[in-house]
């Protein structure tokens, strides 16, 4: 953000006297007017909204009240509304004699890196403060998924002789509730090089290990920091969700590993593109290494669609000052999100039954102001007697995720909150009625 | 190709006699003079062409002779030159709010897999009738890399109870010369579902494998059969190079596991989409599963860029009857590399210290005629005393990958017949001029 852009976001949020007040808001045209369930319930206002409020809905009036409400995976199709209003400028265009080659800078460290792409992800971290991009290799990634399987490709694979053998297979770890893919992605091919050792709060071996810190936590949304800290350990961070909508940006992040990924940055899933900001360079090589042995790079055509992706949103974030431009992508999202966590906070209020985290506000060098973490993710209790909080909300027809997937208890389930509007509308309406 | 189509077409190849008549070629504005082998030397031809025949040049004449010439990779840059002529057609455009989901159809098996790369993949097969597609599941990939991974995952892995489980890991091989890839893609992340067992013609065990059946095989562009044939065995089909241009289409491939990939059928080598073709659908679903636990899916943007280049190339093929219409993409490659075969064969003849295999001629229901295979990679061997090719021929600055790499003698070389023309230019002449 330039100086007039902070002063103007600032604006927004602090002559408002602090709160963020739905009726002020900057840009109307961005917002949708979610009243619905500030009076716990209100079914035909909420159906109303629904049908009304995108062009891509799914869920009618008629059928609201049983249709299947689908928040187990966190797909962001959220974001969906705003590359909306952006246009064409968000458009790519390849044509078919371009990015045919294997290579696409063969100088490179990471040969099948886009040289564009590598450009636009260093001024993104550099306009948002989030993390260090000077003195780091970037290793492209098809999702930052693939980019965890090469971290423990490349910490675990035997180095050139004369360098000692690691100790095999080496324990993997994070602590609960962890990103409930970790144990999976680490085990599914049973790998002689690395092997789930779960929770990094119980991890006492006097061996090496990989501790994966995601922060903000999927799926809980707090910080975190490594909890094992003992000699012989490599720290991975995977700041997948460290952006402004989701939570103050305190500091500029400066670890030797850390991965990003532009499905819950920007919203684009599909384009299945992810990145890793990495010190050591034999680290980053053998990263390179293992997507090469895995997929022989990262296609070209999604690497230059997050290019643009990503430029769109640093352009949005440089002329927030001039208000018949583009709207900030991070104002756009932040603002959602605040909106959606305090209907979330609302519904729960309302049933009675569940609870989500509380957080503190804390300073965001990026909005330069006091902001609260609001999660992509809902990590909702059933308090009394409910045990199996999934179960109970699947037969009120809404699929979550059980907290045993993330190595906690049934009474915990994780809530995408980055669908549609209407299916997160229909999802705070029905959640607000549910008694026992 | 249609009735019309098919009679040009043989009226091409038959009507001159049976030859490829360089001076007589239907479409001279696609095609290049390469008369600078038939001489055994003309640099200073040569060099000429070189440096007119593509705006792409790498290669100036004044370096010609000591530039590194790097053909040790199948990179297929050798058919931009098709698709810069075929223009905006091939074009794909994706706007900011497309394929945003992870999903790309829910109801399918391979969740991921876009309904319009399904359609264009059994549209193209139809066309060619290079393989059945009907009762066949769809698995889109990240490259064929990445699905060759998904079989061994979907055949290794345990199945469900109360079926036994397999004896692992279980033995993967390939009958010599393999594809060098095969090994190092097995082993490198020392799986205990699966490991590498080399040449398939040595395996004796009696125990479940894997067999890799490539064919057109990669490197020496011969057609295959399966040579193990023993009990509790499952045969898979690398049919990469099962295309008109590298070989004649003698039959519908009907086998159950089959391996496409758009690298080399279309030159899209930096898109990186490869589909299988499974019959069995709970090997369908393992392979998926796969997919889903490596990279969550498949980019979209690719898929949906690879749809429209196979689009084109069928509709190339489908009104190739209308010449003010574009070339048959088919006939083009197959010209050209009927012509990079021709220069080849020259350039050993004329230096002497070489061989190259010899194919005999088959019927093509594709072309409809007899035609001869013309490989994407030539298998060159050093005859008489030279015992190491590839460092010979990395003296003369030509990297190639050595015959070790494929289970073989260092004798021979693989070598890429798809680099850009004029870089194949340089390779052939300076191979014509080698000597002791």
């Amino acid at each position: 953000m330039g100086p007039v852009a902070v002063a103007t976001y600032k604006r927004f949020v602090y002559e408002r006297g602090g709160a963020l007040d739905r009726s002020q808001r900057p840009h109307q045209d961005f917002c949708f007017d979610n009243k619905i369930n500030t009076m716990c319930g209100g079914v035909s206002v909420a159906a109303a909204h629904v049908s009304s409020s995108s062009s891509n809905s799914r869920v009618g009036s008629a059928e609201g009240g049983k249709k299947v409400i689908n928040l187990d995976h966190g797909d962001p199709t959220m974001y969906e509304e705003y590359w909306r209003r952006v246009g064409e400028k968000s458009t790519i265009a390849i044509r078919g004699w371009e990015s045919m080659s294997y290579f696409s800078d063969a100088e490179n460290l990471c040969w099948f890196l886009e040289p564009e792409l590598a450009k636009q992800i260093a001024r993104l971290h550099g306009l948002v403060g989030n993390a260090v991009t000077r003195d780091r290799h970037i290793v492209v990634g098809t999702g930052s998924t693939q980019l965890f399987q090469a971290v423990l490709y490349a910490l675990s694979s035997p180095p050139p002789p004369p360098h000692p053998s690691h100790h095999h297979p080496i324990s993997v770890v994070s602590a609960t509730p962890y990103y409930s893919s970790y144990p999976s992605m680490t085990d599914y091919l049973k790998s002689g090089l690395y092997k789930w050792d779960g929770d990094a709060y119980a991890f006492n071996k006097d061996e090496p290990y990989i501790e994966f810190v995601t922060s903000p936590n999927n799926p809980d949304g707090f910080i975190r920091q490594p909890v094992v800290n003992r000699s012989g350990g490599t720290v991975v961070y995977d700041l997948a969700y460290y952006w402004p909508q989701y939570t103050p940006i305190t500091s500029l992040s400066d670890h030797d590993l850390m991965l990003f990924t532009v499905s819950k940055s920007t919203g684009h899933a599909g384009t299945r593109i992810g990145w890793a900001l990495v010190k050591d360079k034999e680290v980053a090589r053998k990263m390179t290494e293992f997507i090469v042995l895995n997929t022989i790079g990262v296609s070209k055509d999604s690497q230059l669609r997050a290019a643009k992706i990503l430029q769109v949103i640093s352009d949005s974030c440089e002329y927030l000052a001039y208000p018949e431009d583009l709207e900030s992508f991070f104002n756009y999202a932040y603002f959602q999100m605040t909106d959606r966590w305090e209907r979330l906070r609302d519904a729960v209020r309302c049933s009675g039954l569940f609870s989500v985290p509380e957080f503190l506000p804390q300073f965001c060098n990026y909005i330069g102001g006091f902001t609260e973490p609001h999660p992509a993710f809902a990590w909702l209790k059933c308090e009394g007697d409910i045990q199996d909080c999934e179960s109970f909300l699947r037969e009120n027809n809404i699929i979550t995720r059980s907290g045993k997937h993330f190595g906690m208890e049934a009474k915990y389930v994780r809530i995408s909150m980055l669908d549609r509007n209407e299916i997160f509308n229909l999802f705070t309406e029905r959640l607000s009625n549910i008694s026992l």
